[in-house]
């Protein structure tokens, strides 16, 4: 199996767009012509709302899928509407992957090592069952991930990565404010934790870098963070990185673009709200028309990343 | 609702027992008649597995629940199985609670503010559906949290621990061997990471400390840890602790009594491989007694932690 790495830059390149499409569905993104229509499903009212999750992702994968090379589904989203969430989640990453996109999970598992292998095996890897055959339930092409366990808690997850050519990426610089409280503790020997965390995700990662220069291990580094984003770009020279903050968390693609390398590649950026929510800033457009104001948004991003990756590479 | 501290708290002292029963269910901790007899459901493979983990769980429950007051349910192991483990894992979770018992959620969750209120509506609160009204999905008593991202992945969880009586323990010092590789850095003020962890916990937890002196915001601390353990009662003075470890992972009796207050309580111990596998080490029953064995090993470990508990408080 082709190396995460290679697979997701290869695609970016592809596509000329560093985008990863966030679907984290609130019923409060949907247009009431979807909502409307599941509505009348009264008798099993979880049931109609994962359902109009489901069309709401659909129609949005649809619509962008030719021009974003990954989506990334935020598992809290879905388990928020239990069991009907959940096949909603299943159902919108197969869609996803039908049409040739790159699923990221975005679950931020962490535990002890015999636990870990347990979600590896739920979210990226198979599942042994009864019958002695075993079988993928998610099968995402690669999880987010919490270090604070250590290596204990990351390595089944790279044994998979290796077997299945799947990938990570760990939390070191988060987008949200309180990211402070201990991610900029400062250690003894000079660096910050989120620093020690990072050397660990280039140690770690080494085994796994594949042709294109870059690793499998890579790391999460919001876009809200800059000056955080710039050095860590020189501390981890070979970590993919998953930049999330980008649009209405406050990150611009200036910022965003501090996380790529030199050569313009190496990152990703994330945008849920502001992709999912564009048809609610179109006063030009009829709400039904959702997934027309999601592609304008989606090349519109494309553009910016782009001159934001000329204008510092030049 | 009556603050989750003085509820835990409360039933630990009504059975004088210590003990949280870890329901992590591995394919192959099933006793074979219980397999054997989901083997003929062949036709979907997955639904046998989770059905067979299902039957083990109730039995296990029905086995215990008068002599242990609490559970604890390892997502990881749920999710393994995809839908299907979910269902048995809310179905585990319901017959838990019509038993009596209170239910930790062990999914160390960890997100940036509007996704942590998301997970925090999954798992301890309710969600808002299409039709204008609320559901609780798995309605757990608490849940195991990751603090990496700070207050703002905490402060959803805290809300609706105080409207809904919930709590939370958070992840300070790990079961695991690697543990160190984070938890033991050393900052510039001398503090280890653990400690400065343990240290927000105390702040945040003051506000919710109950009539009992204990917080409904715990710590998690490995009992494979002791000397960390006995500094860390001192630091967290109020923190209702979570006592991974015990039994298979290593920690005995004595290294878990150094997560007790004096007044010998504050702590809760759980044991997952060594109660469900108990009758694997038993020459003496048939396999089919596989829950006699589990309640005489409950019964046992109930001695041993009170044993511990005299010799270290009198």
């Amino acid at each position: 199996m082709k190396n995460f790495a290679d697979r997701l830059t290869g695609k970016i390149k592809d596509m000329n767009n560093p985008t990863v499409l966030g679907l984290d569905p609130k019923l409060d993104y949907i247009p009431s012509s979807i909502l409307n229509h599941h509505r009348s499903e009264i008798t099993d009212v979880s049931k109609a709302s994962a359902m109009a999750i489901l069309d709401f992702n659909m129609a949005l994968i649809d619509a962008t899928y030719d021009i974003i090379p990954a989506v990334k589904t935020q598992f809290a989203y879905y388990e928020m509407y239990g069991i009907n969430g959940m096949i909603t989640l299943k159902r919108t990453i197969d869609y996803a992957r039908s049409k040739g996109m790159i699923v990221i999970a975005d679950a931020k598992r962490n535990d002890i090592g015999s636990t870990a292998q347990a979600y590896a095996s739920a979210i990226i890897g198979e599942t042994d069952l009864l019958d002695g055959h075993s079988e993928s339930m998610i099968d995402a092409d690669a999880i987010t991930l919490n270090a604070y366990l250590g290596i204990d808690g990351i390595d089944p997850f790279i044994r998979i990565a290796k077997d299945r050519g799947k990938g990570m990426f760990i939390l070191v610089r988060t987008s949200n404010p309180s990211a402070v409280d201990f991610q900029d503790l400062r250690l003894d020997d000079g660096r910050f934790l989120y620093e020690a965390v990072a050397d660990k995700i280039s140690e770690w990662g080494a085994p796994l870098i594949g042709d294109s220069g870059l690793s499998s291990i890579g790391a999460v580094v919001g876009a809200t963070w800059p000056e955080q984003a710039e050095s860590l770009r020189k501390r981890m020279p070979h970590a993919l990185i998953l930049v999330p903050g980008y649009g209405t968390q406050g990150g611009d693609s200036d910022s965003a673009a501090r996380s790529f390398t030199d050569s313009g590649d190496g990152a990703i950026v994330n945008a849920s709200r502001s992709l999912m929510c564009a048809y609610k800033k179109r006063t030009d457009l009829k709400e039904d028309q959702f997934s027309t104001a999601t592609r304008d948004e989606a090349l519109r991003m494309k553009d910016d990343l782009n001159g934001a990756l000329r204008r510092k590479f030049g």
